[in-house]
């Protein structure tokens, strides 16, 4: 399983913040699935909703003899009761280890087999198994995902060694690393009181805590066909995957669920500094994290947040870069990102890494600097024009891709976007304008604005040094 | 309900840390309970448990012909499901609106009549109603709380003007104070991932979506015999109390109750600095919390922690006062409190606010001074010998109180002491050396030792000051 452990570090990666670093690599991973959906209208998506409740779209496209089938269930790491954290992900690397009717291992075997790749990911919001395979295929993992959506039965030996599977990944990603530590006490002082303050892997100690009774009760309530969306992309025509749905899932009855009752983010007064110093950050950085909207919450705001983010750090030639590491050679790198993708609230981050000689203070103020110019200034239009192309360009370049078109659909609308917003995304990121990105630059950047809260500091610096910044 | 209301923002206070001088009056409020457990081998406590689970703790004396009787739930706000803040709180006030018997307001009436009071408080840990009444009125008032324990039914034009009556009273404390507010989000910040970083009362945007549907299902799960104590003190004696209990409370059945699961704190590894900068704050003040252990981690640690308290902070003699406020001049108050009577952790806290013309960082550096001084030097046995005869003195003058035995046993009870270990407090607190109390000042003050949490400092400043502190 060394991909599906491949693709959970990476959607880990993305969720936990995990360092500077890796949020570069991080968000420009967002970043790519958000531009993807500049393709949607391309998509052409059918959908159709079985009695049971089960929610299907499928885009069909016939060019290779493959499909991607993805289940997606509305049930992520936020979902999770206080105390049980990480269990959501515990029980997606349990549902691979076997049904009443399938023995551990069984279902991987059987997609590799005939000749496709399997996995899943669990995020804050959602949680999704998916297979690419050859589409004369595609019943049989219908019939396989059917069975493992009501019946999971893993046997008692795998308990306490996927267990172990999981803490060892924490050990490994988290625990030994403090800019790891350190970014997730950044994004837990981000986001008092909610969940996504919480990592998605879960905190060492509540993981060791919790046992399979716990975790069949989550998976009881939550995954049901009437709490999730079947998608569909590929070699295939809408008809056949409804009689085929029909025959597999269709069998399910549906399930009562509960209110999936979120927290809410208490008010933010005071600013926020943390301060890291530790032998073992070879290089300082600074993050500052602002609260934001996201697409379920603000579509509009959140469309000119992803504008805003391609101007300022969409790539060599944009505000960030050429300003602060090529002009004033203040940074090694610095960017500001913005992920919108999320049920409920969302952040958007300034972060750099000085050059050789250049102070943490220097480096924070600059940034501070790029911000107030946006805040004050505006961006120009032709910004605008040029953001707005790259982001459709990469939009059309992504569309194509096997998975993509599932990847994107099923994300988004786990996250609260509509399918018609989805298809619509290349109009609506188009409809932009200047005035729009310099406002939510003022609504959610400028600590002066009513919306504001204040925003969270993260100081990281080597042990040795002695630096201005307390 | 002036007085009940009285009694809640008291309660709230101490638990909700409003501002650095509501702190201190807090402090010396959870001080003087901690005090009075010295008295508790005097108590002579006697105990019986009824067959439905109900424990009763009976103190007996004749002296006054009145009794006290008191319920404690071992639950509170920090059971609540995240979302629901405020839920323990609000059900309490609830609990005055009339049952299937009784209708509103008739509890409080009949007590009143029969020349008592009555009054109820939540906390993090646990719910307490209690009533002091001539003694020969107890059967009345175990029969009607009786009632109330499982047969609670406010009538629903209650529901919202109750909830109003919380959110008035959360918004006249906190919301239009932003000492308050500054306070809850260092407490937020101080108990990432975990309830008591909540509010007793709730947050705002909370409070506001429960219904009483979700309430009653607290109540339903919760209350219980099995889940509470019955103290009785005052002019009756044990074998009174029981025959009374057992045709009351004893007509309950038992309830089948949920693990009472609590998060855990995760890892804190970067210093973290809070600076709220306000036209409405008038004086400076710094404060910093660090974890410690509550009596029912670490007793023995706990018990230290209060001794050390009074060293560092128990009047105008011991160290902070006299070396910030008198001899030095820096502070016009400075203290330093641990409050350790809590089902999961505690903290401790310093505090001081600047003299005139002194800096905040001035006064910040001062203080971590004296706690250097503790740490490096310990304290004398001089010290200790006396602030075990102040605690010690201040218990035996606390013990004879009308409810101060009830309040002190059941308080204990419900954040995990045993009868024993209160009726033991006295000899063990005496047997603290000076050894210990460096002991502990080392292992939860001094930032390099292993147990270390990063603390979390704050900065409150007036809005046209410039301060040195960032």
């Amino acid at each position: 399983m060394a991909q599906h452990q491949q693709l959970h570090d990476k959607m880990n990666i993305s969720l936990s913040l995990k360092s500077v670093a890796h949020l570069v690599a991080a968000l420009f991973l967002f970043f790519i699935c958000s531009m993807q959906l500049a393709a949607a209208k391309i998509f052409d998506a059918k959908s159709f909703t079985l009695d049971n409740g089960l929610e299907v779209i499928v885009v069909e496209n016939p060019r290779v003899p493959v499909v991607t089938h993805m289940i997606w269930y509305k049930v992520g790491a936020a979902d999770e009761q206080a105390g049980f954290s990480g269990m959501a992900h515990y029980l997606e690397h349990l549902l691979f280890k076997g049904t009443e009717k399938v023995v551990p291992g069984d279902f991987s075997k059987t997609v590799k087999q005939n000749g496709g790749n399997d996995n899943a990911f669990t995020s804050q919001d959602y949680t999704a198994y998916f297979q690419s395979i050859p589409s004369d295929h595609l019943e049989k993992m219908m019939e396989m995902e059917t069975d493992r959506m009501l019946n999971a039965a893993p046997p008692p030996e795998h308990y306490a060694s996927e267990k172990n599977v999981v803490l060892e990944e924490r050990r490994q990603n988290t625990e030994n690393d403090p800019r790891a530590l350190f970014n997730e006490q950044m994004r837990s002082v981000m986001f008092p009181n909610h969940p996504y303050g919480t990592p998605v892997i879960g905190w060492m100690d509540e993981i060791k805590t919790y046992e399979w009774n716990d975790v069949k009760k989550f998976y009881d309530t939550w995954y049901a066909p009437n709490n999730a969306f079947l998608v569909v992309s590929g070699d295939v025509t809408v008809e056949e995957v409804k009689e085929l749905a029909e025959k597999t899932y269709g069998r399910l009855s549906q399930k009562e669920l509960p209110k999936r009752v979120r927290p809410v983010l208490p008010p933010s007064i005071a600013q926020t500094n943390l301060t890291l110093e530790h032998e073992r950050i070879h290089q300082p950085a600074f993050q500052r994290g602002y609260l934001a909207q996201s697409y379920a919450q603000n579509r509009e705001d959140a469309l000119a947040l992803d504008v805003l983010q391609e101007i300022l750090s969409g790539g060599a030639t944009t505000r960030f870069y050429k300003s602060l590491v090529v002009e004033k050679k203040l940074a090694i790198s610095a960017g500001f990102s913005y992920s919108g993708n999320s049920k409920d609230y969302a952040s958007a981050w300034v972060y750099g890494t000085p050059a050789q000689g250049v102070s943490l203070d220097t480096l924070k103020d600059a940034i501070e600097a790029e911000l107030t110019n946006v805040i004050e200034n505006g961006v120009s239009e032709q910004e605008v024009t040029n953001a707005i192309t790259r982001i459709q360009d990469s939009a059309v370049f992504a569309r194509d891709s096997l998975s993509g078109p599932a990847m994107i659909i099923g994300r988004s609308l786990t996250t609260g976007s509509s399918l018609e917003e989805i298809e619509n995304w290349p109009d609506d990121i188009a409809s932009i304008t200047a005035k729009k990105v310099q406002d939510v630059a003022i609504k959610y950047l400028d600590i002066n604005a009513p919306w504001h809260r204040a925003p969270v500091s993260g100081y990281l610096l080597p042990k040795e040094k002695e630096e201005a910044t307390e």
